[in-house]
């Protein structure tokens, strides 16, 4: 593969990805034939990242449809719609070719959602590079950039979210650096994030979740920069567990603190953080890592995939639409009007 | 081992400590015989925790005097001083012994050094059951306590710092359960605090350290306690890397953050956080976890060990002289005053 890359395609009968969960150490690509395969693969995060779950799940509703037109589309909801229920983009584009195939009633329903799934995928890269593009304009001069878990090419279609505005900054010669969170558990930074900005030449370190804050406040980050799994209307963000934490250091360091996501991952019909369901996965993926134990066997955990930053600590959210005018419901608002 | 334990123990030729590197997996003894020994022991963790190191530096003195009474002084002091440079005791523990030994010229100086050190492990462990009786009367009501890294008897002679306080709030029947967070990169919480959590069959659930915050916004934590490596003269503390983020996270939600730790780990002549010197060690630490690859070789980290958290943000200093009325520097003088 070369620098760029994408992370998932699909021919109709077949979506072919990469298999997270093995890189950075073996490349290998999984081949999904039916929706209920791409909810698995979804599931144990084979596939992932907020947009790209999306892109995945709407090509499994075409898979699907391709094997059994008739009674397909249910079967491919009801398999991908809960696959994960944090990020907004997998039930909001699902949602989408359902819409789609049936608008299309009497024409062939695999190739609608087909079409669809191709036009999300296509939104999704076109917003990626629009959204680099403000958030490069918005962080110009801030040349020590920290980002947490991944949200490249991996994450998204296209250039990713919060990676693509840092690869912009670097592709216009303003980044000094790129400090990557590992991401405990599942280390998406240390895996995920390290091998694409190995693959884009752009100079990183890598450090714990932990040592962000510190660094953060010995004033050795200019700014942070994170994707998003849902925007409630009022602003608040669910991200990867661990970005209120770095949200809270920014805050303290007075340095901008950046959420970037495409208009698809903004929830109208979610209020507030205290209304997403924060997905809560298996103790083993804290007890273990790549299969080797690191405390007592049986030991109690707590596993939140994600957590929620109140709007009043996101300093900037970054659209494809462009940057909210302010972090509440009334700049949500004006973004989602704007892209109507 | 019975749940109270002795994490080293010394008979003035050998000094026998846990091998902490080990737990929970294996409980192996070394035996160290001379300075060099302790100082090796101490730097690759085997033996960790700021006032443990320093009671294990006291007695490197002595071992080193028992085989050279002539040039062991200077050797072991050269030695052990700089083995770690965050925590104040080990320099405290190996200055006072030196002192004993010069004042007892003319005596036995192994014999000097061995009963000094006999002294400061005597008056640490008493120093803990004081810092428990004073933490569980702050903490009274306060049910679900997270705590960070480890700080039992593993950490301090006796029962430890912050985790002493939370063994007492348990054997009065207070503690509702114990939230211990991962500690990466070496795993201090996941591997050495849920195994003394587990022998002293108090409640306890694990997280990785970036899901601390999330948790504490979340309203599931009551007060957060963790140890301290150094107090400053201002009451700015250093203490485990991420210590600062969940002092933070404490603030955010109004709940009680407090450091505990001895008036041996307060530092007068260092005017301020920012003059704590922040040990940075090697990144494999980061790259490596019980020798699996967590990232790609070569990968550049950050990897400091400790992180200073001002003194704004720590609710209170729990001592084994009585918690401080303020964490300022009147507060600092008043508690070395007291007990002087």
């Amino acid at each position: 593969m070369d620098a760029t890359f994408r992370a998932l395609s699909c021919d109709g009968e077949r979506l072919i990805a990469l298999d997270q969960t093995l890189l950075p150490f073996e490349e290998r690509w999984v081949e999904l034939r039916d929706a209920d395969a791409v909810a698995a693969a979804i599931r144990r995060l084979a596939i992932r990242g907020a947009p790209l779950i999306g892109v995945a799940g709407a090509y499994g509703i075409a898979l699907e449809l391709a094997r059994d037109p008739d009674r397909g589309l249910r079967r491919a909801r009801d398999a991908l719609r809960e696959a994960r229920p944090t990020a907004v983009n997998l039930a909001w584009a699902v949602d989408r070719v359902a819409g789609a195939v049936q608008a299309a009633r009497g024409g062939d329903p695999a190739a609608a959602a087909l079409a669809e799934a191709r036009l999300i995928e296509a939104e999704e890269e076109s917003a990626s590079a629009a959204l680099a593009a403000h958030g490069a304009r918005l962080l110009e001069g801030h040349r020590r950039i920290l980002t947490h878990c991944n949200t490249g090419a991996l994450a998204a279609p296209g250039r990713g979210t919060a990676l693509a505005v840092i690869a912009e900054l670097h592709a216009r010669g303003q980044l000094e650096k790129a400090i990557a969170t590992e991401a405990r558990p599942l280390l998406q930074g240390a895996r995920l994030t390290v091998w694409e900005l190995g693959r884009l030449a752009i100079p990183h370190e890598l450090c714990v979740d932990s040592a962000a804050a510190g660094l953060i406040l010995g004033g050795e980050v200019d700014a942070v920069i994170v994707g998003c799994d849902r925007v409630a209307a009022n602003g608040d963000i669910a991200n990867k567990v661990g970005t209120v934490a770095l949200a809270l250091a920014a805050a303290a360091a007075a340095i901008p603190f950046v959420v970037a996501g495409p208009l698809s991952t903004i929830d109208p019909s979610c209020p507030s953080g205290a209304e997403i369901s924060i997905e809560e996965r298996d103790d083993d993926e804290v007890r273990l890592l790549r299969d080797v134990e690191l405390t007592l066997p049986g030991t109690r955990c707590r596993n939140p995939a994600f957590d929620v930053t109140p709007a009043a600590l996101v300093g900037s959210l970054v659209t494809d639409a462009g940057v909210a005018s302010s972090v509440d419901s009334a700049g949500v608002a004006e973004l989602l009007a704007a892209a109507t």
